[in-house]
């Protein structure tokens, strides 16, 4: 077998064998099978696809690269979740100490982002003094004794998911169902939950820009999962604007606290509590109305944020002194009207812009800078209301630009739904 | 514009424009843009296509990466010939010699052979002494004075080709149309000379399989010869056996002197006769027929040959000495019937691992190795007929692998014409 074989094989659109598939992450990564010629094979891909099965054995392969983690001393119920990104996304630091506050445990480990904002990591490092890189042990025992831990991925992980991401990140290989399919359920599969939460933002800041797409990625995780012997739920979630109101590293650790507090936005909340009350309902049974009026309970009552702050100092964090920007400026309406259209990729583009994302894996993010939406899809504003409040610090950006994000007409267009579809 | 653009058009069925075909091809030779994102656009290109247009854009891009040959100061017609590549192709080396005997001259550079058996240039290098690199002057010089010179490609000639074919090589994206057509037309473009001959080999010796994606090529170059003001002629010529009876260098040149001589292999006359013929029809009206006769005239004469040694002294080369190897091997057949089927690709794979072809480039060609067929498609045989002698050296081949390409059967199907079709 050669690659070129691999790869007239897939360019034919015939099935590659699970052979055939190890034989590719094999020489991958030990350096017989060359950069070019994976993606080659990956771009053959993309346009020709694969099968679930296909896509089962590039995860398996993929899965046995590398380290797996190992999650069996801790006790109870292990969930884990995962986002395919969105701007504004902050549900993990919301729903882990939610879930601990509530007895299932959360035993994450987290990437760094290369996007418009940070990823949980860097959100977490936001935080004067916090600890994201603990030893195996220390991991466990913290999860036994809080239930909660979230830490950037230690060990080696996944080491061929790595590689292809970087290499698909600069081919124009991303947009493939098995694909992203195969690299989120392998590094999902490695770290050792019992419970997968899927998060599939759908819409114009998100990489599925439709359902149907959408629903074909979560189909295809959830039937891996199957095969892998783990429940695998999937929420088709709507990112055609950011999810809550603040984007950017310490504002959005600001609004998981307040979330946690109970005073949250809306749309967070409701993601939220829908993915704790599934858990409770899958685990435990429990009916799915009461689930979500507990969920709320453990927010308002402030036990959910107990739990953040006992991760908190568990990990050497100082809460006192989260750097948010001063360097203030207020956008405001050119128009009067319904706020119809938000383009939240270009938003996130202005997040990364300023300084709050990174586009190469060495960028430095500036945690302190991001904006808040003080009215999003749906909202009446009139000339000269605030749309926006933006934290600067190095990097400026011009008005125009956060302007043209936003459709203001005075026909209302109807709301999507926060949650389109949950699949399991 | 970034290269991750440019692919995402194509992988996107949009068609590329001439600044993005140009960003392409000077970013490849730059080193701007990598190897990786080069192969990732070409499995795009070769599963999504590109349209005349844009090969004229890939073409014009290629042409102008590199040096072009000014054959201005050679008088008269300059004809150039190209093959897609066959087994037991020697078509050069016959007609160069037949055309300067009629008038027309041949001011050609050629390629080492990557495959089955070497490039002209590897043929001619069978010939002790000859000499394959020379000035440009001297080359200009000797078409001047005898109608007639082959050598080795000089100068920086397409150089985007080469990178490009060497990539395409290695990664899966060999079999494109437009790739081909750009590939071939490029350097024929370079070469300068008014009119080309384009032999486009179709059956299961060439890279073209069938008759319909043969022609499609054929009109391709055609019309981007038409968008540069040059006359190109394409012939579909049957590659479902070796062209004549010798495979393998120092072989062909034989057969191609018995076949300047007047007493070569039925085919292989027949397709020279007819390349010469259209040549003399195309420049001096003169009807086809008559123009063949006198062809087959000027080989029968000894001035079609007398040619070839003036080339030859020319170069430097001693014809006295043609070393072909004396370990040879009478492949007898097993079977009684019709030779209904040769499997050319695999003779050529024979020939190859004999030591006639290489597969890189750093491999030593053996000129004195080879086989010679002593029947083709159509014949009958008995059980000990002599189907081929296999001329061996240092390397040896099973006797059932060679067998393996010939399929003999009692019923005798009908064979094929030489010549398809001719378009111009």
């Amino acid at each position: 077998m050669t690659i070129i074989d691999v790869i007239e094989h897939k360019k034919n659109k015939k099935k590659l064998t699970e052979e055939e598939i190890n034989f590719m992450i094999t020489g991958m990564l030990d350096g017989s099978i060359l950069d070019y010629q994976i993606s080659s094979l990956l771009m053959a891909i993309v346009l020709n696809g694969m099968d679930e099965e296909e896509t089962f054995y590039l995860t398996k392969a993929m899965l046995n690269s590398g380290d797996k983690i190992d999650l069996s001393k801790i006790n109870g119920i292990k969930v884990d979740k995962h986002s395919t990104g969105g701007v504004g996304d902050k549900v993990t630091l919301v729903l882990g100490p939610l879930l601990a506050s509530l007895g299932p445990k959360m035993a994450k480990m987290s990437g760094r982002g290369l996007g418009h904002t940070g990823g949980t990591i860097d959100k977490l490092e936001a935080i004067d003094g916090f600890k994201v890189e603990l030893s195996q042990d220390d991991f466990i025992k913290e999860v036994n004794d809080i239930g909660l831990a979230i830490i950037s991925q230690t060990g080696n992980i996944v080491p061929a998911d790595k590689k292809l991401y970087a290499l698909r990140d600069v081919t124009g290989t991303v947009d493939s169902i098995p694909l992203i399919a195969s690299s989120i359920m392998s590094k999902k599969l490695a770290s050792g939950a019992d419970m997968i939460f899927i998060d599939v933002k759908v819409g114009n800041g998100a990489l599925m820009k439709d359902i149907d797409s959408a629903r074909s990625l979560a189909k295809m995780m959830i039937n891996i999962g199957r095969r892998f012997d783990k429940t695998v739920i999937c929420l088709l979630t709507n990112m055609n604007e950011p999810l809550g109101n603040a984007v950017g590293n310490a504002l959005e650790v600001q609004e998981a606290i307040e979330t946690l507090k109970g005073y949250g936005p809306a749309d967070l909340i409701e993601l939220v509590i829908n993915m704790a009350a599934l858990v409770l309902n899958k685990t435990e049974d429990m009916p799915l109305e009461d689930a979500k009026t507990l969920c709320l309970k453990k927010l308002q009552s402030g036990d959910a944020y107990h739990k953040f702050e006992e991760m908190v100092t568990y990990q050497k964090g100082d809460l006192t002194n989260l750097k948010i920007s001063k360097r203030i400026f207020s956008v405001k309406s050119a128009k009067e009207g319904y706020i119809n259209h938000i383009d939240t990729f270009g938003l996130g583009e202005i997040a990364r812009l300023i300084g709050a994302g990174r586009l190469a894996k060495t960028d430095v993010i500036d945690p302190s800078v991001g904006f808040t939406l003080t009215h999003k899809i749906g909202d009446y504003v009139k000339v000269n209301d605030e749309l926006i409040k933006i934290y600067l610090n190095e990097k400026d950006m011009k008005i125009e630009t956060i302007l043209n994000c936003f459709d203001i007409g005075m026909e209302k267009v109807d709301k999507e739904p926060l949650i389109y579809e949950i699949i399991s």
